[in-house]
């Protein structure tokens, strides 16, 4: 271990004490409450610098994702300047000014954003969308709504998930909720309350859904992922629920086969058990047939969750959730988002409009991808990409790849990048997680040289935890 | 007892077995799902009548509150026909279509609408309202929201909350939510990792509030209320967090009085407690000068939780509470309103249009009560009201009214109101919880006629539990 990575994890044991987090709730919302307390106190000054999430995670004993969304979320408030510099620092105290400028601050941005989680904001069809609420605003029901949500819409999403996906859903089965997080936290609520202790989830795999069961009180059980998806014959025995993203699994992009499939459903059969299928990207498909949900093999065992977050933007705030009547009464249990929103969603599938606006950035997201993997190709050769056929990221890697060494150097460059350890609960082969929802084309090639450069730098280079 | 209750009584054993009720969850979700469970599988045929309430509710061991509720929301969806006659009868068989009407039934209404709970939806801006979603859709941050919300809006409603409710807040206290409902389940669930076990609340108060800290998992404690409001020296020893209404107590409307709230703190500052003070119609007042929060006497001790569901209409859909640091992580963990919306209401309170619209509304309000109370006086002379200067109902009592005969006559003759009984936990003196938001002036004398003249009817009658 260098010297000054010694020093600097020597330092940051002095964090422990500084941030005392509390056991509820998500870890990295945890984080960023103590850390803003410790800024807003005073007890983190201006122009203080935060330890890098590599050097922080271990100490805290949590995943360097919790670390960097942390920091992102206190970046998003103004509290702390963003990761284009190398070192994330304070950049408000008391002393500073009448409040923290949390109105004013915009998002600190990196130069080219290829971290995956958004879809192109600049493609949301800003006017339709306006137009689909001005007009919910003008005539919805403004009373209270049912638990499960508007029945237009429960109506509407129903027949879209049954053309689409080929999943088996009736108005009735449909409950809106404002995303698949919020979906989750509910049913994994329900399931406390009926005695399940455990769930099973992939590894690698999205770190926000593995915070929402474990702050629901379940014990989150890794299963590894391959070439096929998750591995059901290692479900842990006694675990009876699985979270999993079957249509192109999260981070690897994966499909999970059908001998997979029927292998899982099987398996929820055999355990009197549940799976809860996570389509977060599954409208996004380019080069192979779709593949229909695996709720539609066994509706009485599948949760289907999904949302409108990647498929129009995650300011509309609509998602819903497909769901045996046994856990029915479960996830109806929460706040979905505003009867307004919901009659808006409606109208704008049911006119045909969503659909329309799926197949225009289907195209714009095939296209992106190609010159993404054509200057991956270009830029690097040998390497290998994966899960390129769906969704709005793609995994890289090469031999002989440091994926965290990579990754910072590419973040103090600019070019946000997020690795596969980020996203593991257990080590494993590196990757890079190349998201292009996000990214203009245009700015592509740039971040693509950005990342190859970097590359050449890092090997045989360890990033220093605190540069200037 | 007479006969025809005996008879009915035992019909309704029956329904014990048929509705077989999950643990989770709200009640009234869940008698919902299982009636329209009952009803999808055609063991509720079309035209079966449904028990009363009062039939009902002792048989599942549940307030008559969660029956009428479960009534109201299958009502919304089209599988029952609402209460404007006597009896809430199946309107929906499997056999009599293709798929529920879910999508086309709109609410039942009753022909006077006195039950609490919406404010005048015929005032709600909509034009306004229209152009703020509008103009938020065409300008808003479309990515993922900080936690706790917009943070343009937590500015916002802090200032606006120091200012008309003497609250101490800054941006960084407020979390946005979707409603108080919202807001307290997400603290009840921080409570219960953070080891408490139970939860004091006023009795009679607001039994969704109560099923939702019970569906967290805590044990309510009911407290009882008198003309001082909330009897704070009856708090049970061990409890340490307390729900209660100080500006205007739900359902009885009493003022929580000077001493009582030094009380309330005192206890709370003793206990190493917490206060959640449920703003729910505090923006109405009438008669006498404003009260200010209690939260402003002790920051640290009270959550101040509101929403723009009475001030605007529950369709918009947004919430807030102003949060100690100590339980800002439990309360920030959900999914708030869309950014649009959080756009959207931010804008609408920064240009003055929500001072504005509470202005206008706060005089139709008064006028509206001011017409209630002589109606009640001329038509029922020797009755007494309570709550009177403030929020958007009134108590109404008089010597031998017995409440439940009242209410279920004035339901059968179309008028909807509810009793003290409806909120109570435990039995005490009889009262109708009279609602004047949502019913126009035009409307007032009629329903007021209708309630006298059942009370003439009810003096010594008993109605029937099953009538054609």
């Amino acid at each position: 271990m260098p010297e000054s990575l010694t020093n600097s994890l020597a330092a940051t044991q002095a964090w422990e004490t500084l941030l005392d987090l509390p056991a509820s709730g998500p870890r990295h919302v945890a984080l960023a409450s103590a850390l803003r307390a410790a800024i807003r106190s005073g007890r983190l000054p201006t122009g203080a610098a935060l330890p890098p999430s590599r050097a922080l995670a271990p100490v805290l004993g949590c995943s360097r994702w919790v670390v960097t969304q942390a920091y992102a979320q206190l970046a998003t408030e103004g509290y702390v300047t963003g990761r284009t510099g190398s070192a994330t620092r304070v950049r408000w105290s008391p002393g500073a000014g009448p409040a923290p400028p949390v109105g004013e601050a915009g998002p600190v941005r990196p130069r080219f954003d290829l971290a995956p989680g958004l879809p192109d904001l600049r493609a949301f069809p800003r006017r339709q969308w306006a137009d689909a609420l001005a007009r919910a605003a003008a005539g919805a029901d403004l009373g209270h709504l049912p638990a499960a949500g508007l029945p237009e819409l429960r109506a509407v999403l129903a027949e879209y998930l049954v053309r689409s996906r080929g999943a088996v859903a009736e108005a009735s089965s449909v409950v809106v909720c404002g995303g698949i997080r919020d979906a989750v936290g509910r049913l994994a609520r329900g399931l406390v309350a009926a005695g399940h202790r455990e769930v099973a989830v992939e590894d690698p795999g999205w770190g926000a859904l593995r915070s929402v069961v474990a702050a629901a009180g379940l014990r989150v059980r890794p299963v590894p992922v391959d070439g096929d998806g998750l591995r059901v014959a290692e479900l842990p025995p006694g675990v009876r629920v699985v979270l999993c993203s079957p249509a192109h699994q999260f981070p690897t992009g994966v499909v999970l086969s059908p001998a997979r499939r029927a292998a899982l459903i099987d398996w929820a059969r055999a355990v009197d058990g549940l799976v809860v299928e996570d389509e977060y990207d599954s409208e996004f498909r380019y080069d192979r047939k779709p593949v229909g949900c695996l709720q539609g093999l066994d509706p009485s065992r599948v949760v289907l969750a999904g949302s409108a977050h990647k498929t129009l933007a995650p300011a509309v705030g609509v998602g819903w959730a497909v769901v045996p009547a046994r856990w029915r009464t479960a996830v109806e249990a929460g706040a979905g988002p505003p009867a307004i929103d919901q009659a808006a969603f409606a109208s704008f599938v049911a006119a045909g409009r969503y659909d329309r606006h799926l197949h225009r950035v289907r195209q714009r997201y095939r296209a992106r991808r190609d010159l993404l993997l054509a200057a991956l190709a270009a830029g690097r050769p040998g390497a290998t990409t994966q899960g390129v056929s769906a969704g709005l990221h793609v995994v890289c890697s090469w031999p002989g790849l440091d994926e965290t060494a990579v990754a910072a150097a590419a973040r103090a460059a600019g070019v946000d990048v997020m690795t596969l350890a980020d996203y593991r609960v257990r080590p494993g082969p590196p990757g890079l997680v190349l998201g292009y929802g996000n990214i203009s084309d245009a700015a592509v090639p740039g971040a693509v040289a950005v990342l190859t450069a970097v590359n050449r730098l890092a090997e045989g280079w360890e990033p220093g935890l605190s540069s200037p």
